[in-house]
């Protein structure tokens, strides 16, 4: 019989991409209400606690497979968060007694985060999770525990990542549009960018390589397609990629 | 009494700079020989459980000053470790067991670190610290744990902060020579950096301004006295620093 940590679980911040809006995967994990009827919707990031014998990396993987079925994703760390308060208000605690043998312990969690293309993972809910779904970043609400303030770290993580590694890339189909990439640029720093500089900034960066290639059947002026030049982006990754500010 | 939280442990890398070279603020916490006298010398990061009721930022806090009297240094985290066996060679089974009372726990330990200004912090060592000294950073042997990985790890990432936000500033006098700046730089990476590519990226970025005074009494031609432009840096800040890559 496995053992569990009472006191270090796992969180995982997974954002999916939609060729639209950034997207965070929640699960209703249910909120008791004062009659311990556990019929309230509400979201949390899926975390849970860690097992003894198991190293933190593959707890991450493991507490993501259990709660919504999603797996082999590389994720990484963006923090520990240690608040002794951070799951002691009264709704969580009703929730927490009600799975938990040790509720009242302080938990720190250690946050794992990952950017995905959003269709290609298609979650089910298992586990506590009651349901488990992708959600707009903009229309998140109130999260369970101290999940929105996990949320807003791993956006800056994030944002942060953008800047030093074109981790976009892999979000977009083989051949894409210019407007497809800056989408994903605007719908991670959640402002418009402008155009024009975008566009002089990544052709300049050279990691995208214009195709003979249009757009077809769209109503407006069909624009030109690119493909990511895979060697160009090794290459930068060596001699340490110059920072990517738009 | 205070409860210490027998699973949870903090870490801190505090890298000194002496105009030289890039120092580690060490401990020797001694280890225990197979007649169980604790007579040998071993090296550890300083570092040790939290309490149950307390921020992980006050934890390090006050870990550092516990062990080795050094205190309001701003330090961030850098990373969670918490490999299963992490604890679990026999010296340090030896040395646990005559100082916590669960020390076959597994303990996940999250890291802090900063970077200082050698001079202005004397260690003085209290608690299971024996002494704490500062170490050149490419002179450190087997340290306990696997704090080698901590160390090498927080070494990453104060390089990545260094490409990202020009922390070394306060770590010259008020007025300094672009050698004296370069050093720090070439300390912090461990290799020599071309000279004359330094001084253009450091006066492109603009964050340093030209004085009239020059060096005296210096045997060889006397050098050009720089200091640091606190605003241009702010403004550099506000809108995104540039990515410095020498």
């Amino acid at each position: 019989m496995k053992r569990l940590n009472p006191h270090i679980s796992i969180d995982c911040v997974l954002f999916g991409f939609d060729f639209e809006n950034l997207h965070v995967l929640l699960i209703d994990r249910g909120r008791y209400d004062s009659d311990f009827k556990n019929e309230i919707v509400q979201y949390a990031l899926p975390g849970d606690l860690i097992y003894m014998d198991e190293q933190l990396d593959e707890g991450a993987q493991r507490v993501l497979k259990d709660l919504t079925g999603l797996q082999n994703i590389f994720m990484e760390q963006f923090g520990a968060f240690g608040d002794p308060g951070r799951l002691s208000s009264e709704s969580d605690q009703r929730w927490l007694k009600s799975i938990r043998s040790e509720p009242e312990e302080r938990v720190v969690t250690i946050g794992y985060y990952s950017l995905v293309k959003m269709h290609d993972y298609i979650p089910v809910a298992s586990s506590f999770a009651r349901s488990a779904v992708w959600v707009p970043v903009n229309e998140v609400a109130e999260l369970a525990f101290d999940h929105n303030i996990l949320l807003d770290k791993a956006l800056s993580a994030l944002r942060q990542t953008l800047q030093t590694r074109p981790i976009g890339f892999n979000l977009l189909p083989p051949k894409f549009t210019l407007s497809q990439l800056q989408r994903l640029y605007e719908a991670i720093h959640n402002r418009d960018i402008d155009k024009r500089n975008f566009r002089r900034k990544i052709i300049k960066l050279g990691i995208v390589t214009e195709l003979a290639e249009k757009q077809e059947g769209v109503a407006h002026k069909p624009a030109r397609f690119f493909s990511f030049d895979k060697d160009r982006y090794e290459e930068l990754l060596q001699e340490g990629f110059e920072n990517f500010k738009l």
